[in-house]
């Protein structure tokens, strides 16, 4: 039976120690911490996860890990993009065998030739029996997914039922897949949750963002699947300075999310493998200071 | 004398008739427009003046316009990026000649050598005695230019006195650079205003973004000026739903804040230049909707 | 009446005096040089032409000079690149009055969309009579066109005739697009004369090329022409380690190139305007050996 | 004690079988196929070696293999490259510890800070007491690096003591990186050897490149050190046309040099993981024709 992907599936970070090996106690406790902030999925191994600065056998060990502690409370999509095709689908495959709900598989970087990137997927989805999340995914990857394109791969490969996206606005992109798909395409938000509203709102069915207090995404897509939509928004824009200035770091953004989730008592260590965007002091100092303008806090209840 | 830049230097946009044409007395009109929003200057021909789209003589024409209605009440800058060192030139002692107070010059798209593009201000800079703004431009030029190399611009170079900075995140680019440079180089920020109180409060100097409504900037600018830093915080962080909103757009966002302009009955026809992306009727009606939620008007008072 | 464009279009330099300015009586020298070189056609304006360092007048003057000195004695093709379709359409407009065989227009840089792009090139056809040379240009503007979507051009848009490849390998890429569009796409090589054996012998109709002897390729065309591809062969192989040497420079290969055409007494200054990739004394030195190995000489008779 | 590398240290294939699974005995073989013709050194698991579609395990697997079999007849270089600092140091650790004589980093893909892939070399550099290749390959990497920063990493981190160039034209880079670092920084040509004489003569110590005929660019090499450089020239310029040809593939090089190798029986299938070029049948029937043309053999002696 396959779980349905929907709401907020959060995009997790790998918690290292200070030396920068996988510290598993954080790793398992910031999996509860995750389910207990009320997300409706975990996307591990994702580029916030820092997937691609693991080796193999750590990649399949936090998937292990995170399977073993998560023990069916909430799906878990498994990040399995490689440059090579054959890498991919050994990844995914073994995440299949690992319990994983879906994988999440980005275009190879620079491949731009659609019809060899159709095949990728292809040659993928033969060899798994779970959901395939599309990760759009330009700026990384250098390829751009046309809502077209996204139609294709849905309609001709049944696992390709999902997709993130990230190409701005995501707002529109999501309008122009769902009238090309229906809703045979379940489409997750991104920009770091910065028009999660918004995207709910064009039809998305859920984000995959990791920003630092999922359960504000979680209380908005709440909100929004109740009818209130109204609440959802005043919710949602109550915390937009925080989800904004988190937003604007990027990929450094890793950074800043570990710092947040250590004083949360998530993680134990901040550590940002290397190379990782630093974030200077004050950066630091700002989002606390945002925390609390917001009515957030950084203890964990 | 030299006119200091500070403040909100709106991004100007360039009004069309429906056919494509340069509408006159729509520019003269926007003119007084931007300058009755208590705008501190006017930064005219960037991208979103579509000066990429207009041929050297309409540029030549919508500085002289811009000269000819401002009177001198705001400063000027004019954008003049070109590809080539000579034609930059040839557009900055034009801007001189015609009344700037400074003029902006991105990097030739493409011109990765520092040493190169250090020589490429420096030539332009021998030919005219205001002062530039390098434009910090690295999605659409493919050119970053580091901290280091401002300074350098800035220190070797005594016209290079301001920099607009667009890569993310502007926060922390603004107080490296201040690190490096002192106060000699006058910083804006940008990014479609996302960050413009945490850029102010890092050291900005102003911003140059093309948001439609400058008023909110130009109070939110005004109150950090007088120290209430406070108010200007939660002053702008009101808006910041909107303003987010324009700058998901990117190079979209001409359309949209054209569409605002017009309903403010700032300028006549919507037009936009082809290529230039389009925007949904949902996008506008979202806008239009977004306007009233955070209180503002497209009736102009 | 349509001339059908065919062999070798030469890329023509435009040559400046030694303070940069445009010096029109080497222009002329030069024109009448690839005419005696028994060039089949020019192509003025492109990369190579510094198109994109001169003014818009600058780009009328040279177009007149050349259309005068050439007396329809071999078709022009006159480039008419630009970011704006207008200013492209603008352009194309006035190469037709002015007499040209037809227009060579790249992609805007950066216009991924290829819906955009379609009506980009439909907007500039609507207003010229003569046909369009598509610029398959990757490296310069970003912008990849699929045989398939130059099918689509040529087949929807009555002028679009020709495509100049950019893309390697040249040699696949003509026989895809041949393989589509029967002969209806002319096909014109490119990448520095490298492959101008092979593009032929793949059904190419010509080339587009800087090289500073295009009576080598002028010679190869009419051997191959006239059935004597062993011939052919052989004697573009003979040129083959000179072609590649050029080829190495890329956009640097204006200055050798300009370097060469002063040694052949064909222009006055082989000033290259700035941005240009200097070139060193030893490449001087190497590309000068080169000529004498390959049994050319830069004395001209 | 360490070998001092030179000469050609031609870049490697991996072998598959016709499933895609590593063929060793292939691999083996193989291994002797480029010692006997010649070859001064190996330089394995770079992208010709399709590094970036293997397994981490398999990427060791094949270090192992080679090591066996050259049994220290040639030094071997190992490509450690990935996007983590720390992946990168694990790989080059093992590689030092399987035999590597030296290993081939380049740039992450994307890391255009400086400071930041200085420190990643370092980092590196101190977990190994072998050399290290930097590998210059801007186009995959979208990572450029200057001739100034190559001499600083030269100069203050010890192990780097090599560089592999492909950012054209190399000639004139090899020039400028000696001027900066004497011969501290023994520097290796690329460009699928194209440039490969004039490479030498400027000074390169040798050449990294897949070119499916070593023994060719082994005999340039032997002719030129020996000081008959004129004869190394007429030489190498006699097999220009099939290197240029092998050249214009680019990345899809690997399939038409697998099909040589193959076709010379020092491997058993030109299997090339997916994503890869495809090669059309009629570029197969060409490079056959070159190569009797310039008067080689695909029959193994």
């Amino acid at each position: 039976m396959t779980t349905k992907l929907t709401g907020v599936c959060t995009i997790t970070l790998t918690p290292f120690d200070d030396c920068g090996n996988i510290d598993e106690a954080s790793l398992r406790k910031l999996t509860n911490f995750y389910i207990d902030s009320g997300v409706h999925g975990m996307t591990i191994l994702g580029i916030m996860g820092e997937s691609h600065k693991l080796t193999e056998n750590e990649r399949l060990r936090v998937t292990d890990i995170v399977m073993e502690e998560t023990k069916g409370r909430v799906p878990v999509v498994v990040g399995c993009t490689s440059r090579g095709t054959n890498v991919c689908a050994m990844l995914a495959k073994r995440a299949e065998e690992a319990g994983a709900a879906a994988v999440m598989i980005a275009a190879p970087a620079g491949l731009k030739n659609e019809d060899m990137l159709f095949r990728h997927y292809e040659e993928i989805a033969k060899q798994i029996s779970i959901p395939i999340v599309i990760q759009d995914e330009p700026v990384t990857t250098g390829v751009i997914m046309s809502p077209k394109f996204l139609a294709k791969l849905n309609k001709e490969i049944p696992n390709c039922q999902y997709v993130k996206l990230e190409e701005a606005p995501t707002t529109v992109k999501t309008s122009k897949i769902l009238e090309l798909t229906g809703d045979n395409l379940g489409i997750f938000g991104g920009l770091g949750g910065m028009y999660f509203y918004e995207e709910l709102d064009r039809g998305a069915i859920g984000i995959m963002t990791g920003f630092a207090y999922p359960e504000v995404l979680v209380k908005t897509f709440e909100k929004f699947s109740n009818g209130d939509k109204s609440g959802a928004r005043d919710y949602f824009y109550h915390y937009l300075p925080l989800i904004r200035f988190e937003a604007q770091l990027g990929i450094g953004g890793v950074t800043i999310r570990k710092e947040i989730f250590k004083m949360r008592d998530a993680i134990k260590s901040a550590h940002v493998r290397f190379p990782g965007a630093a974030v200077d002091d004050r950066t630091l100092d700002e989002v606390k200071e945002l925390i609390n303008y917001v009515g957030l806090t950084t203890v964990s209840s």
